[in-house]
């Protein structure tokens, strides 16, 4: 048993190989690569992943996980060698399930589709994208297909980036901090707006990048087994245990984007880095949702990254840092700049407190078309009239409303957007349990002083890689299931000093 | 046959896929990558390299091969297409002599062997590797046997480099050339050793190489579709024909390395990316030999690079760079210093005049030991004589003597020196030719043009990638062989400009 189970590492390690490669092509490209590279580099990529794909379904990877079950079954649950061939096992029936043939369509597709899509939305052309987008629900509702069984048809594609997570008990969740958010966010959108130019100046770009890469090293991302490059569009990337890189992307004119970018991707790559060694080159060797994983990204970036304790003690270095800039402004001045709530249209550009709203219109409206209840023609009203409701403005075109957000126009429909707000509630449930264990977290955090936390964070999150399902571990971690009151809580805490609520 | 060469191309350009990615993780691993990714980095690419042989030796690609034939010979020799077939015959049939279970063999020895020299070498310990060099020696003449029929053993392992070069021509030919040369060196180094003072002051890093890019951007080399780095070791690297990357080394203290690195791995790159792009991703679409290759390298770096009229232009711009360090610097004491001809030890940091002769001794020794005329044991006796009689010094050590080149720790013996003098005998020949052409070259030169050797060079050597031997490319070039004349007039008269010789 023992020599399968080394001939089953074997085999992901090669596989895993062939992802890292065909992510370090990734991350090249978006990085160092010289514009005439860019011909010949998507397919470049697309060899390595059609290749790694080829080697994970092979069926002796089938035999193997079939041949090791006795094996696994004889292990305690959470051994680490049940964890790997169990996840394995998972990821391999997920993908044996999906035929070749239809990935190459939907790839070809969704290219074609994103093209479209960069020329209709500066157009403000919705009529140009909608048969694309008509075809991206036809291709999704197949791919669900594959998976029957399912309760709701969105299941089988929200497993894909969070498994075991449900669409009807996610609506209901959303469905209940909608209802918590919107008098919030009316609440506090009917007092003054807060007054950021302290960040809207002229700051040069290497300081900002060294500081923010001081403050992520004083967390704990280890730059031996990392680093920080600028690219278009940040992102956190693993190349294995001991190379998992993060980028940020920085304006000279606004201070907020390098930093929160940094802090935020800082949060995922420690996540990453933080995963036992052991499940390297595995399916196990992974964040193990996209959920948990926006839960670290996030807890890093807000819960630390805009307390008015972690401020207390980096403002002034960041004073020392752009003291032209920053010299005469106070810290209560700069901590509401950071927190800034406003309606805006661009989800991206969101704030701790109405980014959720941005999310839960879209995962709506993404079942309300899978489900058959929306026509894709209507997409536009329905959009504005979701604008209006909860966030009480209306998009003046389909530039910024109904093609605002890539994702519809880069992928299926259905199963890539829960993870964002997902990962707001769990990373206040998961502070909130690391606070009740060590409530000294909070005063550290205000001399700079992050190891508590994030040894606590690792010991009951990273370490696991994907070795519990994203319900496991909030059981595991919190006792309990996935719950909105701490997040609720935090903002209700958190604005409700900043504004009258 | 048109459907059949698109399927051969297909199966090449996914090969390449598989090798460029391959050189990504070996670039990255020598620029960006953080220290924890060394641990499975070579495991990464031992994974990509064995794929891409497995895809090329892969007996379809031998079948399809087989059905071209006739579609080869139906068309001109030097025709795109037939070339292509044939240049990718040539290497199938290579790739399929060698068994996958000898390479495995030899990868995983010349590892070990690489590993024992690291500390060897600084040890002095000639015996710690002695065991090592004689199973390369055995691996080297068991390579050599999968290709029977050959006049002398060396020539199969030449042919993996210089393709169709022999290794008694090469002998007569380096035996002619010593002859010439060690009178020269003796002449020289009779005569006082040129001051080379004002190269060795400190010269910020950045300045350097921004100087470095300047000139190289000025020869020609496409940024575009290009880039260049810093790295302990310099070296040039494709990716395809819209991306060649080149590295250079930066000695802050003194001033030629990186000018002169940065020159050199230019002359590779144009090369590179002056190639016919329809090779692109199939054996065709590389430069067609080591010694070629160097020919580049060394025509750019030194027959331009460290000529007077070059400086005539540069050097009042580099003393703008430089001012407190350059500027009571006369062109002439500058030209001397770059141009320094020294009896050393070392390969890599010899001059123009004497490289060749460590080139040749090491390519000498080679063919002795695997003739069998010459023991390991006896190899530090060997270098020491050869040393003494060829250079007029001897080394104090085995440090700097049998174990001062990487070379043969690290790989076969017999293939791999001809190439940097075949380049040096080269560059001087095919020079002459363009400037027989165009009589203008030098005077263009000394104003910081570049345009018409490089159209030149492009247009009679880059352009035809692989598509014609070195030795019909030497004879379609030059209209005659391989000829030292060339390059001893070169050297006698610009070291005669220097030294009285």
């Amino acid at each position: 048993m023992e020599q399968k189970f080394q001939e089953l590492k074997k085999r992901l390690i090669e596989v895993s190989d062939l992802e890292s490669a065909a992510g370090l092509l990734f991350w090249d490209q978006s990085t160092y690569m010289p514009a005439g590279g860019a011909g010949v580099r998507a397919r470049q990529m697309a060899a390595l992943e059609r290749l790694s794909h080829e080697k994970f379904i092979d069926p002796t990877v089938g035999e193997l996980l079939a041949e090791l079950r006795p094996y696994e079954e004889s292990l305690p649950f959470d051994s680490d060698e049940a964890s790997l061939i169990r996840v394995s096992r998972r990821k391999y029936e997920r993908a044996v399930k999906v035929p070749a043939e239809f990935m190459a369509r939907l790839v070809q597709h969704t290219s074609e589709s994103y093209h479209a899509w960069t020329t209709a939305r500066p157009a403000n052309d919705f009529k140009a994208v909608r048969p694309y987008l008509e075809k991206t629900l036809d291709l999704s509702r197949e791919l669900a297909e594959f998976f029957p069984g399912y309760v709701h048809i969105a299941d089988p594609l929200i497993d894909f980036s969070d498994y075991g997570m449900k669409a009807l008990e996610i609506r209901n969740i959303f469905s209940r901090l909608r209802e918590e958010l919107v008098p919030i966010v009316e609440a506090i959108c009917s007092q003054p707006l807060a007054d950021d130019t302290c960040l809207r100046q002229q700051f040069p770009k290497d300081r900002q990048l060294a500081f923010a890469c001081d403050v992520v090293k004083d967390f704990g991302f280890d730059f031996q087994r990392g680093r920080c490059d600028e690219t278009a569009h940040p992102f956190e990337i693993r190349f294995g245990h001991g190379d998992v890189r993060i980028t940020t992307r920085v304006q000279e004119d606004f201070l907020a984007e390098a930093i929160f970018s940094t802090l935020h991707e800082a949060g995922h790559a420690m996540y990453e880095q933080g995963i036992n060694p052991i499940f390297d080159g595995t399916p196990a060797g992974h964040g193990t949702s996209a959920g948990v994983h926006e839960s670290q990204s996030r807890l890093w970036e807000n819960l630390v990254g805009r307390s008015r304790g972690f401020w207390q003690h980096y403002f002034p270095r960041l004073q020392q840092v752009f003291p032209e800039q920053l010299g005469s402004v106070s810290l209560d001045t700069f901590y509401r700049a950071i927190n800034r709530v406003e309606r805006t249209l661009i989800r991206t550009d969101a704030d701790e407190v109405t980014y959720n709203l941005h999310v839960m219109i879209r995962f709506d409206l993404s079942l309300d078309m899978l489900e058959g209840n929306l026509a894709i023609s209507d997409m536009p009203d329905a959009w504005r009239q979701r604008y209006k409701s909860d966030l009480g403005i209306e998009p003046p075109d389909d530039k910024d409303g109904v093609l605002q957000d890539v994702h519809w126009f880069h992928g299926t429909i259905g199963g890539s957007f829960q993870g964002y707000t997902l990962g707001n509630i769990l990373n206040a449930q998961f502070y909130d349990k690391a606070l009740a264990v060590h409530p000294e977290i909070d005063s550290e955090i205000s001399q700079g002083k992050f190891d508590t936390l994030h040894n606590w964070l690792r010991e009951n999150i990273y370490y696991h890689g994907s070795k519990y399902t994203s319900n496991e571990l909030i059981q595991r971690v919190t006792g309990g299931p996935l719950n909105i009151d701490p997040y609720i809580d935090y903002l209700r805490s958190k604005f409700g000093q900043l504004y009258t609520l």
